[in-house]
Formats: structure tokens, sequence, C-alpha cells
């Protein structure tokens, strides 16, 4: 069971943020990565379309034989992580509690900004979460639909990006929130960027490193973890494979061992 | 037969600038639309996808008793309109041929520039068919993928956007192209933008009116155009409705009379 694979998702590019942190804290582990290229952004799309398609991705890495599975995904997270870990005989997590739980291990936390796609932002679930783990502070949360396409595009410290950056993100530097979780698995890609928005002295939680500390305490905790051996990250995609190896080698800082496209019949694709 | 509407796709909402010029010149007609949203954009798909997603929405609008078939969306029609031609029994065409015949109709054509989705510039069509019909011209192509999301998000005359159109359009600019072909059916909504960019003396030819135009011929040719009555505009889409019929009806400048989703066991929501 040890060296089984860990397992994770997401609609495109962003969820290898959360595999670069994965690979960084548990480097012996051999990592399985989906990224639904044929059909992302998942972030404009109704909660039951991407309830379609999480399940389809998750029931295809589940066949992979991997030891725990993760939605590196937060729109996927929010509309689809329950109803996968009712089918999921592994551990199974996604990455927004990751991300509200990096918030309420911080200190002196009033006023927290939030910012995601349309679909996360719509789904009121970080919002929620964080009213629960931290009563006392303020919650807003802003979508940023464009930075999904940015970030896929390697637009990452343009300056279109950043005058984007400053139009969405103006009302959480007027309302001087202390800190901000980019509630989007690609949003790290433009850390700079949002971070130069909103000004320097707001702390920007991410949740690929917090998510990356909870799958080594849940593989630690159940005696999972691969002690040895080299790591590795082998990709599927639903579309495009040579430019996923592409973009993704170069974000990742470090190449893709390989990026495979299942054939059109294989369970993810019904498209 | 002459009571039917004319059916027309796009993959999103990019489609409805041949609507309104179909709607302007035949303003009796009846029209039914898809944009499939669930699975916007086509530009960076590769072409076994779009010819997928294209077959499964022509077979839609096939079964809506349509009297003609517009692929309004040029990475379809590079990718799949000879598929789709082979099993219509309607007569059916594409924005691209139109966008060529508009282009070869013009006078003094030295240097055309193209631009258009990743998908439509390196299926090199637009390139081959513009070298047939004007065979001294010069051709340059560009893809310009942010265009898309830029036009979804109604990000139409921003400042980011002139920034992004500046970057993609400066080797056209260098190369003083007289005529620039909008090869996308997006693009007529950054058309001011795109002017600013290449320069006011260059002509901007977009496949819409080239488009209707055809429509129109095809249509009186065959005694199929219909006399009087008033028109309408029925859309179908494969995710969120609301959203659609908003920004639609904004860009059309007439509302939409319906905007419907059809049940996911419909013939083009395989997804």
């Amino acid at each position: 069971m040890k060296e089984r694979p860990i397992g994770l998702f997401d609609s495109g590019i962003g969820g290898l943020t959360v595999v670069k942190e994965v690979a960084r804290l548990l480097p012996n582990e051999k990592i399985v990565y989906f990224g639904d290229t044929a059909r992302v952004p998942y972030g404009e799309k109704s909660p039951e379309t991407v309830r379609r398609f999480a399940l389809e991705i998750a029931d295809f890495l589940l066949e992979c034989e991997i030891k725990a599975l993760v939605v590196a995904c937060n729109t996927a997270s929010a509309y689809a992580l329950q109803a996968i870990q009712q089918r999921s005989p592994i551990p199974t997590l996604g990455v927004l509690s990751s991300g509200v739980a990096a918030c309420a291990a911080l200190q002196e936390v009033r006023h927290i900004g939030v910012i995601g796609t349309r679909g996360t932002i719509h789904s009121r679930i970080y919002q929620k979460l964080l009213k629960e783990s931290l009563p006392e502070a303020q919650v807003t949360a802003l979508p940023c639909p464009l930075f999904v396409p940015l970030a896929e595009e390697a637009y990452w410290e343009e300056e279109a990006t950043r005058l984007i950056a400053r139009s969405y993100l103006s009302p959480l530097r007027a309302a001087s929130i202390d800190t901000l979780v980019l509630g989007c698995t690609h949003y790290p890609l433009l850390r700079s960027v949002i971070q130069e928005a909103v000004g320097s002295d707001v702390r920007l939680v991410d949740s690929a490193t917090a998510t990356a500390q909870q799958v080594a305490t849940l593989l630690g905790n159940r005696n999972l973890l691969r002690q040895e051996g080299t790591g590795s990250v082998h990709c599927f995609v639903s579309d495009n494979p040579d430019r996923f190896r592409t973009v993704g080698s170069l974000f990742l800082g470090r190449p893709i061992d390989t990026v495979t496209q299942p054939a059109a019949s294989s369970p993810p694709l019904h498209i």
C-alpha cells in the first residue's frame, strides 16, 4: 500500500501548485495527477456540471490504485468533495479546508479577504468555514474570473495582469484586509502581482503548503508514507498533452515524467 | 420549410456576433443558437476534441428542424465543417470561408493579417484559403488566446485588454499590414481595442457580415427566405443560462427570447 501513488486533480494546470508542495515535502512519493484540459476552466460552470466532471475524474484516479486522493481545485472542492468522499474508499481531502486551517493557525487575523473563481465564491463555502474557524474575523470574498486564463497563458507578471489584479482587488485594499486567502490553486502563479495589488503588509495564504502538510499527516498517521525511493510525477490530461508538458514543467521547475491523454472512451472523457 | 429556423452554434457567446448580423439582414427569420458554455473555450483544444463537440451540437441542431446550419465558430469551422457537411441534409456553412470571401472582394490587398485562437491559426486553413484567393498577397497569422476570455468577461474596452492587444498585435503593426481578418467570432466584441492596436488605417474584416450575406444568398436561391413575420432568437446553452442571457442580451442589444439548458442526457451534453 505504501508503494502506491498519491492522486491529485484539477481543471488544468493550477493543481500543479499543490503537486509542487507535496513533492517538496514528500520527495519519495509517486504522484499521479489529472488535469482536465479539455474542459478547463471550471470556475464559471454550474455546481452540477463541476460535480459531474469531478466524479468522473475521481473514478479514473481511484482505478489507478492510489493511496490518497486530493481534490486540488477549489471549485471542485466546493461543489464535489462530499460526493467524492462518499464513494472513495481511501483518504480523500480537498484544498479548501486546508486553506481555512492555515488561516486559523495565524495570529491577529481581523479582516480576511478571499479570492477565487465565480463558482468558489458564489458557493459561499469559504465564507462559512472561515466564520466557523474565526468567528471574530470579518470576511470579504471576491471572484477574479480572468486569473485562471491569465495563469494558464503564463501571463504571470505582465502589466495587463497587474492592471486586472488592481481592478479586481481594489475593494480589498480599500477594506484594509490583513490576510488574503488565494482560494484557487491557479492563483499562486500570480502571487507577486496579487501581493503588489493588495499591499506588502497583507499576508497571503495559499492552500498548497497546508494541503501538503495535511497529506503528510494523514499518510503518517496511517503508516502509509513511502520512506525511500525516488519520487515521480505522472500526469494525465484530457487534451493537449504537449502544451501541458511545456507550461507544466516550466511552472513545476522540473520535468514531468510522463504526460498521457487517455483514450476518449476512458471514464473521465465523457465529453 | 420557409417557416423553419436558421441554426447557428459557437463555443460560447462569440457566435452572437453572427446572430446579430443575420438578424439585422434577415429580420423575419427565426434563429436557434447553441452556445457550448460548459466546454468553452474551444480555441486551445485539440482538433479531435473540437470535432467531437461540434458534431454533437450539429446533431442537436439538426433535430431542431432547421433549414440551414451555420458553424459560427472559426475553430469549429476549421476542424469540423467538412465532417458536419457530410452528415447534414440541409445547407451548411462556416464562418471561415465567408471571412476569406470578404477579403477577396476588397481592393488593393497587399499584406493581410489574420488573428484567431491557437486552434484556428495552427490549423493553417485561413493561410491556405487566403493564398488561394489572393495569391499576390502576403499573409501573417497570429494566435491571440486571451481574447476569448476577455470577450466572455465583457472586458471589451479595458486598459488591460488594450495592453494585451498591443502586445499580441505589435508584429502585425511592425509588418505594416493593410487588412486584418478577425478570425474568431468573439473578436468583434473587442473591435475598437483591436483597431487602435493595429492603427486606424488598417481595414478590419469580420466574417459576421459576410456570413449573413452568404446565408441570405443561400436561402434566397432556394426560395427559403421567410418573407414576413417577426424574427426571434432562441438560445440553448450547455451551462449557466442566466449568465448567458445577461451578457448575451447586452451584446446583442436586444433581449434574447429564451435561453434553455437541455437535460444532461441530450445529445450535445455528453460531458
